[in-house]
């Protein structure tokens, strides 16, 4: 039991508003602030227009509500291309912690290509004792593994970096990361097969588009949670994923869980690519870079209230975030109302499992003055989410990649939510 | 450790071919057997047609693949309508525990409401202190809860009743189950704002379809588990899952768990539905009908191999397949290829979820001969899912619900694999 701060009124678990969850089970205290509506009788509701013709029939594959169509990923390519870009997953419209397909964000180097499945192969090479070639008719023979994984591109959130605050939301700024149930086999079950070589220290992974997207991953990982996925959400991997197949590195920076995956090379050392010399390193203060910076440190962003979903009045509302680290489990989300002068812990929704999205929550009275909404995970290995300053003085801002520092929402007397640094 | 059965070959751990999961790290295991192909040298594969030119662009929302058509839902309509049938998930081609959204199967009694989301209420009534009426908008402002759950129709499998075994699949017998994140509001703190009048012993549960969908609802289970469903797997309630709210009853069949609800009323008794007295009872042998029969019993499938998923020759297979138990978590799902006169324990893949679809695993070396191939789950009531010919002898094959005992599917020396009764 937590104890009440001193003349914050009742439930109160932090300053400026922040509540125990239990009050949202005394019972009406929504309603009573206006929230539902009391009706004079116990009458039913008239009939709704559609209730008075039948509805529309069955479809073979469904799709949302025509009156959804907000809730969609944007996306910018680069000049000249149309798929060599990125697209973001819509936080601020979702809930729980599975991305559903339709909406996980995407990053290409030269667009979606169109692979015919039955033409696909996966070639595994290198310092190997026998190279072997896998058709998707064989791999699905082999065991199915499945996890709930979160995938977040190395630049997500690049944009904090910057001296001033960008005037975006939660999707602009921190859409590069989704989470999906993953099911595929077990890399190390087919570098088994392959008969690995002792030299091998890395593996290069390539994908079939045509910028021949390729990283180095360091065999360890290869051979610990690596899988070569084929289904996604239940159904097979989508274009836009990297189907027929894709690399998955369990909290390892998107970039390296390669798309249409088409070559394994078992290695002594890197390969020294495109994509982890001229990019995905982190350009430091004073010239030098940190290079092979793998797993995507512990962070959490609040999803809802975030700029375009403002407060209708004061009263009580739900902050809802997500959170998240590439090394294990979430092990506490803490939020604050007042820019990070208190900290209350907010409820983590179970099951939390390692590597994937979890949800926290955390009840609010809002007073209709300025607040500043703040959250900060930690992991299972004691890490904590830095602040932005910290961050920054430790990393300079030359870099796009890994930033997870604090993020903070500003909440002005309108209810307007605004994207600040604090 | 599990004991090698003597003359059952390395690994075996039950009859026909059943073998420790092991087997998949001995290496070489499937490449031996052709799976895999050897390639002479190290060369990498020569540039597919799709890797010399750019790929498709981004879209707002993301499709599966041209190329994986057949993974849809089939369905069926009463004569004279569209919309009042079911439509079926094929988990032959699925794999993992969730469902996609576009193909959670489907239950309607008339069509797809088009309900626009700003006109919707849910009114709750009855034996309350004060009637309540909810809009969205005024919903979202509540605390939200997600939980992994399968909603199973109580007509699930309903075929197996039948004398002779009908020559159809998993996706045609075993469809009307899925699984899904579902997010929304617990239905309790509805219910304790509008204040509850102690008489209150049911809810009844109204849909905003052309049928007024409805059903009774112990009051237990309402202020239990219930919840008021706004997302599905991270997203909005798709129109043919409920759009813009449905109930959730995690574990009870899915004819209870109301779709585009608009009204709870609370009751001090059943009140008698069309739904829950022309159908949704399991009429005995005698005439008598067993009414209110509300979780779905512990059962389980195999979806891989099944029909349509023939065999390509003797060698290693995985068996995989989902068990489900509406009263708590699987505890245990036991495999046997020769018919049920021997059993082996299936892998559970991890995390298993009370009230969810769990994937079970197990290796196979098929020899090329007959085999029947049977799953069997227990749940952690101890409950252990019937043969067939226990749940008619106990209940009579009059009805065509809550058929829950163990289906079985017999290879043949072709590896044709058929729906058999044994």
């Amino acid at each position: 039991m937590r104890r009440k701060k001193s003349g914050a009124g009742p439930n109160a678990v932090a300053g400026n508003g922040l509540l125990d969850r239990r009050i949202f089970l005394a019972g009406a205290t929504l309603a009573a602030g206006g929230v539902a509506t009391t009706t004079a009788g116990a009458q039913p509701l008239a009939d709704a227009p559609w209730m008075k013709v039948p509805g529309a029939p069955f479809t073979p594959y469904g799709q949302p509500s025509r009156h959804e169509s907000k809730a969609a990923r944007i996306f910018a390519s680069a000049p000249g291309t149309t798929g060599t870009g990125a697209s973001r997953t819509p936080h601020h419209l979702l809930d729980g912690m599975i991305t559903p397909n339709g909406l996980h964000f995407e990053r290409h180097h030269s667009g979606i290509p169109d692979i015919d499945p039955d033409s696909h192969r996966l070639l595994i090479h290198g310092l190997v004792k026998r190279p072997l070639v896998f058709t998707l008719a064989a791999l699905a023979r082999y065991p199915m593994q499945s996890r709930i994984a979160f995938i977040e591109c190395g630049g997500n959130s690049a944009q904090l970096y910057q001296k001033e605050p960008a005037a975006l939301g939660v999707q602009a700024l921190h859409g590069l990361v989704s989470c999906a149930e993953w099911t595929g086999v077990k890399l190390s079950v087919l570098l088994e097969e392959a008969g690995v070589d002792p030299k091998a220290q890395w593996i290069l992974a390539e994908g079939a588009d045509a910028a021949g997207m390729s990283r180095s991953v360091p065999f360890a990982k290869a051979m610990d949670d690596a899988l070569v996925a084929l289904y996604q959400n239940g159904e097979h991997v989508r274009p836009s994923n990297g189907y027929p197949m894709r690399l998955l590195l369990p909290g390892y920076e998107g970039n390296m869980q390669v798309k249409w995956l088409r070559r394994i090379k078992l290695t002594d050392g890197p390969t020294m690519t495109k994509d982890e010399t001229s990019k995905y390193t982190i350009l430091l203060r004073d010239g030098k870079s940190l290079q092979f910076c793998f797993p995507q440190e512990c962070k959490s962003i609040i999803t809802r209230p975030s700029p375009g979903l403002g407060l209708q009045g004061a009263g009580l509302y739900e902050i809802s975030g997500l959170a998240w680290s590439g090394t294990g489990k979430i092990a506490k989300v803490e939020v604050s109302a007042d820019g990070g002068a208190s900290w209350a812990p907010a409820a983590l929704q179970e099951p939390v499992l390692p590597k994937a999205l979890t949800r926290f929550r955390m009840a609010w009275r809002w007073n209709g003055g300025p607040a500043l909404l703040q959250s900060r995970a930690s992991d299972d290995s004691g890490y904590v989410q830095p602040t932005r300053a910290r961050l920054i003085a430790e990393r300079g801002a030359k870099t796009i990649y890994h930033f997870n520092a604090v993020a903070s929402w500003a909440v002005g007397e309108s209810g307007e939510v605004k994207h600040a640094y604090a």
